[in-house]
């Protein structure tokens, strides 16, 4: 692999994710330091022995004077705030996030900072917990990061980024923005649609119905306890591929109801679920090959990165 | 509580319930024996220690013996040919099922065996593992378990039945065959469909996809791993019930379809779900109270019992 930078890192948004982030970059020895909102976030994050402080302008300017890879780890409805800022004060710093979609992360960016070294990433991981209460250095070993690599992404910032993925832990998934957002609509965002629903008709049946609750209703809602603020944020800025998966489940629901109702059958729905599930369970216990035979910053690169991903391939150290 | 007999358990089928009613029988130093269709499943059982054979007719003549009762542990599709043979060499066995739904059970019994003190019941615990290599002693411990409480119900067989939950590690909750379908059509069998459907839209958007699928993935589809002849026999045995929360659901998730298009907001389904969730977090992590006041016997006990379970309390030890 092609030996990259490590700069400092500078968390804005000390978060769940953000937080672990912070926490994970320390424990691979890299120097780091945060900024958060809320007094308490950040005086949590001293108390755990962490560099946070709640002054924005300070912590970029820091950032800036260091040459840190700025790490934005705040709720996508914050960007508009906080992508001006970054571009005055610390405007060629590499600049990664770990929000979850990625389109509009992309155009906030190119509308807000256009001359940014950007490269957008989502790190496969969390918890229903939120806050820097739940953070975890562990948060990320084993876990998927995608990083976006477009055509036009810069070489060098996507190898800074990479390396900090490696170092938190976790393999590195290349992919183009607009497929990281259907793939996550997919397989991130409509599962909490399903839990909230599943849910709300579980509890709206009876207290009878609560009371012999088990291990399916307590898995399948699961996601359905997460914050409605943060699943708001990440559900809505993905519209459009959500709407797209969420229609083929209400398709697939549909069908399913016709097929009980008129041959007091499940079995397309079941086979269909149980088939995908198999494969899923199939990808998630083999280890992922790694990515080889190229280099960022080689002819072509992005491409061949974006199609051995596509084969199950990671980014691999 | 009123004191009952403990006679012998009889199994007939040992499955993972079952089996494992088998195995927290004989942790609780009560005698057992069962009966398991295939070789295989008996000689397993066997191995482990336990008295297990393949020929029923032997196995039923010995419960009638030993005046056991008798628990059935298979899937309803095979009532029609085990409840007259057991009419016929076990009449006066007390006899319980451990059949998800209830009401087409009794139906068979009232068919097939109409002078049977039967009980139903329905341990709620599971995993999405099946046959003998799957079954534990612990299965039960800190469960839900339904038993049917009609007001015609027997209630020296009641007591009977409610002691080997007791024994399992259970607790009781009394309801009526008609409440608890619907109940568990809500809580257990919904939850099948939507995991069904989430996992196949997940696996259909792409290999990316199911590459980057995390928690909220795994979670939501683990009970579409289940086997699905044993999926089917539970969902299709629950029509009328499931088709009324399967309708609740596609409704649900098309009001949010429209939500998202037309505003770009989840709130609804969001709030919704997560009020849910927290109410069944709630009710999971409270120790349900104790029934009291009524014994199996007193005029009108099935329907105080039934009072008292839908205000959340259960039938203790």
């Amino acid at each position: 692999m092609t030996a990259s930078a490590r700069p400092p890192v500078c968390v804005v948004g000390l978060g769940l994710i953000g937080g672990s982030v912070l926490r994970a970059a320390a424990r691979a020895g890299r120097s780091g330091f945060g900024y958060n909102r809320s007094d308490e976030g950040a005086a949590a994050a001293r108390t755990d022995g962490f560099d946070a402080d709640t002054d924005l302008e300070a912590v970029l300017r820091r950032a800036a004077g260091e040459e840190a890879l700025i790490v934005l780890g705040t709720p996508a409805n914050t960007l508009d705030e906080l992508l001006p800022t970054i571009a005055r004060l610390a405007p060629d710093c590499v600049l990664t996030d770990v929000v979850s979609v990625k389109e509009p992360v992309a155009d906030a960016v190119a509308r807000l900072h256009p001359t940014a070294r950007y490269v957008g990433g989502h790190p496969m991981a969390g918890t229903s917990e939120s806050g820097w209460s739940a953070t975890d250095a562990a948060l990320f070993d084993g876990a998927m990061w995608m990083l976006t690599t477009e055509d036009d992404t810069d070489s060098r910032a996507w190898l800074t980024v990479a390396d900090l993925a490696l170092d938190c832990g976790a393999q590195v998934v290349p992919a183009s923005n607009d497929a990281h957002d259907r793939a996550v609509a997919a397989i991130s965002h409509l599962p909490h649609l399903t839990a909230a629903a599943t849910a709300a008709v579980g509890a709206g049946e009876s207290g009878l119905a609560l009371r012999l609750a088990a291990g399916s209703f307590r898995d399948g809602t699961r996601v359905a306890g997460t914050a409605p603020a943060l699943q708001r944020a990440m559900l809505e800025a993905n519209r459009i591929a959500l709407l797209n998966t969420l229609s083929e489940t209400i398709d697939r629901l549909t069908a399913a109801r016709a097929e009980l109702r008129d041959k007091g059958s499940v079995e397309v729905v079941v086979d269909d679920g149980h088939r995908a599930r198999l494969a899923y369970e199939e990808m998630a216990s083999t280890p992922a090959p790694s990515i080889t035979g190229v280099a960022p910053g080689d002819d072509g690169w992005a491409a061949e990165l974006r199609r051995q991903a596509h084969l199950g391939h990671t980014w691999q150290r």
